[in-house]
């Protein structure tokens, strides 16, 4: 059964050493007070929880999977699940970023991100219980009524309800114009709401008592398309004026999806059957006040397969030191025993490097951008907040995609480390690799990702957020150019970063006459502008490596080896992605749909 | 469910205008009186069983999976595989490519592997049974006793008895020489074998009367390590004089691995407990004897994952042509549907194209390495024999990895076309990518073939089986130089070909100084090789296309425009492969073993 240790030597290298985040967050007022040992004892604390109540239960609960119980329509958890959400709860761990004034701690986003993280490592399904309740929160929080906040919010602050994000339907995912799910006014100011959805993660189970659904349906008189989608609250059982739990609602799990991973999640359908409903924000305008949960739902993505990434490089790593097998082809390194530790073969180091220098090189990013996140959120200075929002926004699909297809690469090289034995469910590997699957897919696949960043992000407003990016770049640069030792790093960077350019006012020339090439080019256009980040933090930690490597502590050393790693086998991934990004959208047309 | 067509088209355009197989089998007078009609006519019926026989019970057979009776020790597979197993009997199926010696039809290993690629695409679980079974029919027949060749080869001819290859022990698959069971002689001439074996594939299961285990292991004076291990025939019941069944033998079924794809294969740990066994071949050449198992194992795990990229790209396009998600970004397309068919999106259709372009080349270039081995085991030309056993040598490598990561990265994208729905079980998709994943390990893994390729195959002899194929390449280059309509084609497959010999030749020099460079390189390099194979199967199949295309059949337009998506978005990978290939050694042993 695979093992996880938090890797909060790194982490705390990423927030403090690099990014200094204590300073950054005095910016914020309501963050100002916060300080290092705070930052450090609260995620040493939450560490222990993921890889000492959840990391147990992540092979039992694939194993196990969810049941329904097709009479009562209710649904069991894998084995422990439910113990270990209690125990969640009584720490206190769901409101750890959430607002004071319902009964939150009100801690940084960031520590939030970190948190996670490690949930993730430990036990992705299991984690998606408490991620999706959180997203409901940021959406209430942001679009509910005061009514609504008073009466929701705290209960899903304390953990004490869950909460799911109803979207999908048999018929839409991708295009939610599609969505046909009915919202019937009431003469009390409810609705009811009659459809069927479908892909909806978390949302029937028996860790919580009471289960809080955002819906998306259309009143009556609603204009077709995405801009006649209205957005509810529906819970599973009807809350009283003072809080309570009333009657049962007419919203019920239909049946649970046989997956390819995330097996301890229970992924229902959800039938609505004039389930009583109350408004969440304005009519029509549902699908934004959703955004507010989509963006942070993709950013938490993101953190999905970071974590994946990170655990299963740590068992591949304990599997090569551990497995003996040939010798090296440059003569026995292990002469006391009948083979070689399996780590001694370069290609087998390469698999783990790739793991390794993703998994830092995403934390370092991710960290990053939740830090923005709370800047955009909560700093006093307007400009700033602006600033930081529009970084969020260009980054936000880098995230959710880019770290998901590494994850996807990462977890099958870690997999492929144990060679036969990685098939096998018993070892663990395999289920990082089913569950890193997903991701790639849900809160909007990759390849709308890409759109989001190419046509959206970038060429929607004519490069000004990725130029206020890229100026981060020139001035780190700029600022090394005469730094010898940095030169390895430095000079790669500037050269991707002048690439990017290039290739995007290519493509933007191209799209101005046909704007299929944006999506002829997006999906390699996003992984180039994805390494361009991961080659700037992967400078930066690289300089702070080469300053601290000489005190004595091995970190620095390991720091610097993977950056050179990262720069010399995982960045010249862009000389390919730009020629066929450049080789547009030809080559993908030219064959008439019924020669396929 | 997923559907299954079989590709008869193409597989007559490789077999009859790409590679003339019926002229080319005239040189092997047992093959001499082979016509395009009979070919064709195998297959169409070949075609037919798999696509109505063993397609039906492919996801059924990957839910329900084997099931072991640990009292009995005897397997059931799932519903429906022993039914399917003896309509392959019947059909006369297993007999193909066997000797008529012993009952086969002798017809060329080449029908037999576009008969396979078939059986893969409906179900590889079920095939891998009949699979293996033909692996030791080859190695008896190569190795055999006549005694052991009369009793066993006739019954693994008909189908009656089945095969394994009882290699893999917990603590050796790669290594072998590491094995530690044990032979005992006996005074009869037999020997009692007591071990235990893993991950034996097919090695226990109620669709045949009998199970023929091929086991290495080791006489009591044998030397260490791989020049110590003999090869035995361990039937699970003992077999009279006359061929008739006898006692049970001490060989069973201890466990099956839970495993992540290939579910409906029971993959058995297989307990020898002073089972009785005869030995195949000379004392202590028992791995020699084996490997004319393992190739023909490896170019068999190729074909997996050719047939599942083929099946793979049918059920992605029809999902892309019926599935209505978003307008195309350029404008609607069908305007009589609330959206377009996602099949407008130009990421969509590079998805399937990567499958088409992957299937169709490996598809050609699997065909042509079977038809050098038909000619390498029954030219009547010496010389001929010799140059296409290196030439097979040479490829079975790649057909090995580069067919199986091609398919890893195309069963994953058509899955990935089919969004959330890719990731539920009941579409077929995700098994597809679940069952992929086995054939990038088993029968050595993909580095291990890169290690054969480069540090064996090419560097091993200076480099002279490369150059053989290289010179058919130069060839067609030459001839095709001053076709105009060819430079598209002929131009990049010159400039791949160029840089494969310069990049041997650095490999070359520095692995010289250290053989580990091999190790750092062999990856990488194996694509590259595996690319410039595919680009001179694409420029030829391009010639026949360009020559044929305006006479009204549009296979031949489709034959085109593939062509051109693979020149344009697959082939510049090896940009990418070319620098990190050359980015050598240094990186990847920069960090000490203790800091990983």
């Amino acid at each position: 059964m695979p093992q996880y240790n938090p890797p909060l030597r790194d982490m705390k290298f990423v927030m403090h050493e690099l990014l200094h985040v204590v300073d950054e967050l005095k910016l914020c007022p309501k963050h100002a007070d916060i300080d290092e040992d705070t930052i450090n004892a609260v995620l040493e604390e939450g560490g222990k929880f993921c890889s000492e109540v959840i990391t147990p239960i992540n092979l039992s609960g694939d194993a196990e999977g969810c049941v329904l119980d097709k009479t009562t329509h209710e649904v069991t958890a894998p084995k422990g699940f439910k113990e270990a959400y209690a125990k969640y709860v009584e720490g206190g761990w769901p409101a750890l970023s959430c607002d004071p004034e319902y009964g939150g701690q009100g801690l940084p986003v960031m520590i939030n991100q970190c948190m996670y993280e490690m949930m993730n490592s430990a036990n992705q399904a299991w984690t998606m219980y408490p991620g999706l309740s959180h997203g409901a929160y940021e959406a209430l929080h942001a679009h509910g009524t005061p009514e609504q906040k008073s009466i929701y919010l705290p209960k899903l602050t304390s953990g004490e309800w869950t909460g799911t994000m109803c979207l999908t339907e048999p018929h839409c995912g991708t295009d939610l114009g599609l969505l046909r799910s009915k919202a019937e006014p009431q003469a009390d100011g409810t609705y009811k709401i009659t459809g069927q959805k479908i892909f909806i993660s978390a949302g029937e189970h028996d860790l919580a008592a009471n289960i809080v659904h955002l819906v998306l349906a259309r009143l009556p008189d609603a204009p077709q398309g995405s801009k006649g989608i209205s957005l509810f609250i529906v819970p599973k059982f009807n809350v009283n004026a003072d809080g309570s739990l009333g009657s049962r609602n007419g919203v019920y799990c239909g049946g649970l999806e046989h997956k390819m991973g995330i097996h301890g999640n229970a992924t229902a359908q959800i039938v609505l059957d004039g389930a009583v409903g109350t408004m969440v924000g304005q009519p029509n305008k549902g699908l934004a006040a959703m955004f507010v949960m989509m963006n942070a739902a993709r950013l938490g993505v993101g953190n999905q397969s970071l974590g994946l990434t990170e655990v299963a490089y740590q068992n591949a790593v304990a599997y090569a030191k551990d497995r003996i097998q040939m010798r090296a082809l440059s003569g026995p390194k292990a002469l006391d025993k009948a083979a070689d530790p399996i780590i001694v073969h370069p290609d087998v180091r390469k698999m783990l490097l790739t793991a390794r220098a993703y998994a830092e090189g995403g934390r370092a990013l991710a960290t990053y951008v939740a830090l923005q996140l709370d800047k955009a959120l909560s700093s006093d200075d307007e400009d700033e907040r602006k600033e930081c929002e529009d970084e969020v926004a260009l980054l936000t699909p880098i995230i959710k995609a880019f770290l998901t297809d590494n994850g996807w690469i990462a977890t099958s090289h870690c997999m492929q480390v144990f060679g036969g034995h990685g098939f096998i469910h018993e070892w663990g590997m395999e289920q990082f690799v089913r569950d890193a699957r997903i991701n790639m897919i849900y809160e909007g696949t990759n390849t709308i990702q890409s759109l989001d960043l190419l046509g959206r992000k970038v060429l929607g407003d004519n490069g000004k957020k990725l130029k206020a990016f890229g100026k981060k770049i020139a001035a780190f640069v700029e600022e090394e150019g005469t730094n010898e030792a940095m030169q390895e790093f430095i000079n790669p960077l500037a050269d991707i970063g002048d690439k990017v350019t290039k290739l995007t006012t290519e493509i933007g020339i191209k799209a101005f006459q046909n704007p299929d090439e944006v999506g002829a080019a997006a999906v390699d256009y996003l992984r180039v502008v994805g390494h361009l980040t991961f080659a700037y933090f992967w400078a930066r930690m690289a300089k702070l490596a080469l300053e601290k490597k000489d005190g004595g502590d091995p970190f620095y050393t390991a720091k610097l080896s993977t950056a050179r790693f990262y720069f010399a086998k995982l960045l010249p991934e862009t000389a390919s992605l730009i020629r066929t990004a450049r080789a547009g959208l030809q080559p993908l047309m030219e064959m008439e749909e019924a020669l396929f």
